[in-house]
């Protein structure tokens, strides 16, 4: 009986965290602890992987207790299904405004590059969490993210088009689909390498030099 | 008493898998048994992930008895620690092949860029491992590892230094850092999106779009 209330609770949290509806009052000391709980997970995730991470250890990292934690979430998968939306649905929020940008399709590239490495310089363990546990999501968690993912690689498929379309020299379907995911690579491969008091200073520089791969690759044809 | 000694056979292979020696008469057997237990053991921490594979999984999925799964390893770890070690020393040697290759700095990088890419599309459960567990070793394990993984790293940078310098554009510390970072990331997030199928027949496209990315940034310069 208790745990049907629970669910039904951690039910009506995902609606208003669905509809993205800021509520007001005593609800916002909820929000943040949402935010506290996510941010808290993706660490444990990040350091021990999804796989062998429990809710006890994440309840620990976020220093709340074992059975209150259940007010929030219905279990593990549901923790690592909600960074991810949160995070694709971040992206895609970003890429949507680099798509609107300008008329010019170089800027719009460029603002996606910066909208998705600015993303990854703030959330690395998020962004680890996502690079590594893309197969952990099963069932209709799985087929949400694959969707927002899908959108977003989408995205930045047709910026790379236009893009190269207003260089004159556009790709037919394979050369799109592979530019592409060599951007996405890396771009992605980024929380592997990155170090914060080193790059930091860089990170304008590290923007450029992707963008410039993808310039220069399209230059050559 | 029984594990005393299953441990000293299996330091005992070890100790020959080291130093790559080609065991004769019926110990060959042996070794076809070692490589058949590493490739069923990427599958199933590809699959799996480290964290949560077991070692009886990898016995079914070998189909070699639990017990007798001993014979040839110590535990879990050592499988990850043998499939890496054999990733890199096999990248390492394609690696020195490439740069031993032609006075020619851009051939040299094509030749380092395909054998990447080769064996990736031969290995695609391994280099999934090599990238998803980078940091589930521990130890002495981590630190073999984390050397291999450095020289190969360096010998790569080597090659693009010397490629860009032979295209009159020498890059600094800091660029020659980043356009090798970002030239991992676009390789090795390869597996994730190549699909024999559809990829097999563009995988010289694939190299050469890579090629061109680097080539086509340091033009830019």
């Amino acid at each position: 009986m208790k745990k049907a209330a629970t669910q039904a609770a951690a039910a009506r949290r995902m609606v208003k965290l669905k509809t993205g509806a800021k509520p007001a009052g005593p609800d916002e000391r909820y929000d943040a602890n949402i935010d506290h709980i996510l941010r808290a997970a993706a660490s444990v995730f990040a350091e021990k992987s999804f796989g062998l991470a429990s809710v006890r250890d994440i309840a620990a990292h976020a220093r709340i207790s074992f059975p209150r934690i259940y007010y929030y979430l219905r279990n593990k998968e549901e923790l690592l299904y909600l960074i991810s939306r949160r995070a694709f649905e971040e992206l895609l929020k970003r890429a949507e405004e680099a798509a609107r940008a300008t008329p010019d399709a170089a800027t719009r590239l460029r603002k996606f590059i910066a909208g998705h490495l600015e993303y990854h310089m703030d959330n690395l363990p998020e962004m680890k969490v996502l690079v590594r546990e893309a197969d952990s999501l099963t069932g209709r968690y799985s087929a949400d993210i694959t969707r927002l993912k899908r959108d977003y690689s989408r995205l930045c498929r047709r910026i790379v088009d236009q893009f190269a379309e207003e260089r004159g020299h556009p790709l037919d379907r394979e050369g799109s689909r592979i530019v592409t995911s060599l951007l996405f690579g890396a771009m992605n491969w980024f929380y592997t390498w990155y170090e914060p008091a080193r790059d930091y200073e860089q990170r304008t520089r590290i923007m450029d030099e992707v963008f410039g791969m993808i310039a220069g690759s399209i230059a050559r044809r």
